[in-house]
């Protein structure tokens, strides 16, 4: 008999880990147990279907399900895991119909994911109130959209899905507010480059408002009021709570599998779990920090599919280790890019750096040529090293932002100082760089500073 | 009294040198000498500005003469440098009015650029046939197509200004035929990726003929005919030679500096020459190539840049190295971009590498938003260490492929694998990316063929 890679939960990570285990090792058979009837969609992709850039949501497949057949890989769809037996090596998985079924394994691999966080808000649990994360969070959201044709709505929370969601209606004519309980919006970058993207939101006619911790939602007529402290209210047919997610960890935990302080799955950097044989990764586990030298809790689908890839090498007889996240990050908001990598100040502090950051303007390509944007640049590095620590850009959508950012990442992940990076030889033609990239005007300005003390910090 | 730093040229590598000389030594006077009028601008930008895209040519300057001034650097304009006295530390220089002064140095910088490299054809010599170099170059060229208005062009080189040249003809309505000796255009890429450019250029019209030396350039009446091997004949009323450059090292030789194989002047990583306190950088130079550990000949903008900062660091008194290169080159031409870095199978090889090199496809960001487009990747890695050697992309010009190439190049500087590539936290949203950048799915297809060996090779 085959030996058995059981796999619990079919996105990113666990079709990720699919995928890799039958490449490494067609000796073993891999069965995925999959909740819903979409395996391998990019859920990350909800946001503009909703807001009606993608036509079809049967696109936001990374994979067809027969693709994912077609490699040897068994999907059992709408099929949930109640319970693993770690020492009989089983688990227990039911069906829609609730027939109930073993399936032994020889190795297995948690790809659970992350659920919603609940915020302590009052009234979650009313029409009109969404949450997003799955497909069938964002087919229950469609339908709201075209039975009720809500003209306005609240979102609540200013990260990566609120921001794209708070496009994504607008783009649907929506009037959008968008509330944030932290002094700025897109806590990811630092205060100035977020006031940034609010003045982009703003421009498009969102109402942003931040520094409000939404206490309740309540219902008047066709409205739904989203109430705060000091008196703040805002009204709308439609409210979206994107208030970040929490660790979907509860199987693995009945079945004897540590977590740590986000309950969250910890793991090597093998992805195995303190349980033999069993393996965990993507958002249901902890990450391990590359420049923090431990673990965080970072629930990104980037992420998970290389946690996964290295949980499937591993669980069929591979040597892999997870190179760990840099904190890399990035988001489109209506024409403006914002991104990031590394350590800020906080963090590298934490860290036991001594960390100076310099905030400058850089073109994204020489200013004589047509379509030149400035790009709004952080660079953060070590004082007493010059080492690199990390770097956020905010700039336009056609500026190339993301992959300068990946510059700056890829620098991180071989520690390079800030001058060694202004040494490197990147691509120059005055349509798309300056002579110096970007990247190295701001290494530049960094040196100037770390040395001369003079500019902001 | 100061000391003072001399500088011979005012194109990228003599401003650069003489704006980081300040910065790190203010105690030293900075004179650079400037043949022409047109100290620090954008060569580069020349074929952008004679295509109509670029309306005033001052826009080319990097930064006006005032604004070099206002740094405390004399910029003596319109002067060239007849002869060096390096026992005497002095220059002799001559004035557009044919008046000559001696200036002492204490430590003198070369950055004398590169001249038009002058191919093995009769008839280079007469009105209509043109070369482009430097600011004045670009002035003829603009006064013969205001004044003669050709309705043809023919383009010989098929290199990067000959491909800028091509598109920048086509955009001002000439019909152009462009003539490459070489199998395909664009030799620093592969055949594979020429061939798409060239298909680019067919598409706008271009009649692009590869393997064609030219021989001749003959006046019959209003055309020039270009004629070659087999009765290759093409006629137009203007003719652009682009067949690459040679370096400008004649006074430096004269003054009893080293050149080597290219008649390039010899330097040490420190930019010095193998006279004392004399310096040299840019166009002029042999280049210190990273990945094969020695000297070659790479003229371009971005290293010059790059060597003039160390060359005037080093010059006055500081301790740096240039970086080297890694062959990073990128050109637009129409709708698409073409970047490479790093070896190629013939340079690795000779480098006493085992190369292998596969090419893919891979989306520029999920399929599933707007605007994809597929990237021609090819990457080169050496299958006994993994090593990454070099890679290659075409694809269009909103594809980012400029800053992936420069991902790429990060890579390179750092030694990584191919491996470890693949596993960088790099950033994602589907808009920009997809959740494995393309240049980490070009490194999984090269891993996977590197084991497996059955893709192209």
């Amino acid at each position: 008999m085959m030996a058995r890679l059981l796999i619990i939960g079919g996105s990113d990570a666990g079709i990720s880990a699919a995928l890799r285990a039958r490449e490494v090792n067609p000796a073993w058979e891999v069965t995925v147990v999959v909740a819903d009837r979409y395996p391998n969609y990019s859920i990350c992709g909800l946001p503009f279907w909703l807001g009606g850039e993608i036509p079809d949501w049967r696109d936001l497949a990374h994979r067809k399900a027969e693709d994912i057949e077609a490699l040897g890989i068994d999907l059992l769809l709408g099929h949930t895991a109640r319970t693993i037996d770690p020492t009989a090596k089983t688990a227990r998985v039911v069906d829609e119909a609730g027939r109930s079924k073993h399936i032994p394994y020889d190795s297995l691999v948690f790809g659970t994911g992350a659920v919603p966080a609940r915020p302590p808000v009052e009234g979650l649990e009313q029409e009109g109130v969404f949450f997003l994360r799955m497909m069938g969070d964002g087919f229950a959201l469609r339908d709201y959209l075209a039975e009720q044709s809500p003209a306005s709505a609240v979102v609540v929370g200013g990260g990566y899905i609120g921001l794209e969601m708070a496009e994504a209606l607008i783009h649907r004519g929506l009037r959008v507010t968008l509330v944030e309980h932290l002094p700025s919006v897109l806590a990811t970058v630092d205060p100035p480059l977020g006031a940034l993207v609010r003045e982009g939101l703003n421009g498009h006619g969102a109402n942003v408002v931040t520094g409000v911790a939404v206490a309740s939602i309540d219902r008047q007529g066709h409205h739904l009021v989203v109430a705060g402290p000091e008196g703040f209210q805002a009204k709308a047919e439609l409210v979206l709570v994107a208030t970040g997610v929490r660790p979907n960890a509860d199987l693995a935990i009945a079945a004897g599998v540590e977590t740590g302080q986000w309950g969250a799955i910890r793991v090597s950097r093998a992805m195995e779990t303190n349980v033999p044989h069993v393996y965990a990764a993507g958002d249901c586990v902890e990450t391990h920090d590359r420049l923090m030298e431990r673990n965080a809790y970072v629930p990104l689908g980037s992420t998970a599919h290389k946690q996964g890839r290295v949980a499937g090498e591993n669980a069929v007889g591979g040597q892999a280790t997870f190179g760990g996240t840099l904190g890399t990050q990035v988001v489109k908001v209506f024409e403006m890019v914002a991104g990031r990598t590394g350590l800020r100040d906080d963090k590298a502090r934490e860290a036991g750096f001594d960390p100076l950051t310099v905030q400058l303007e850089a073109w994204d390509h020489k200013v004589y040529y047509p379509g030149a944007h400035k790009l709004h640049v952080r660079v953060t590095g070590d004082r007493q090293t010059g080492r690199l620590l990390g770097a956020q850009i905010v700039g336009h959508r056609t500026a190339e932002v993301s992959k300068r950012v990946d510059v700056f990442a890829t620098a991180l992940f071989n520690q390079m100082t800030v001058r060694a990076l202004s040494d490197v030889d990147l691509s120059y033609t005055p349509p798309l760089s300056t002579p110096w990239d970007a990247v190295q005007v701001a290494a530049q300005a960094w040196m100037k500073c770390g040395r001369e003390g003079t500019l902001e910090t």
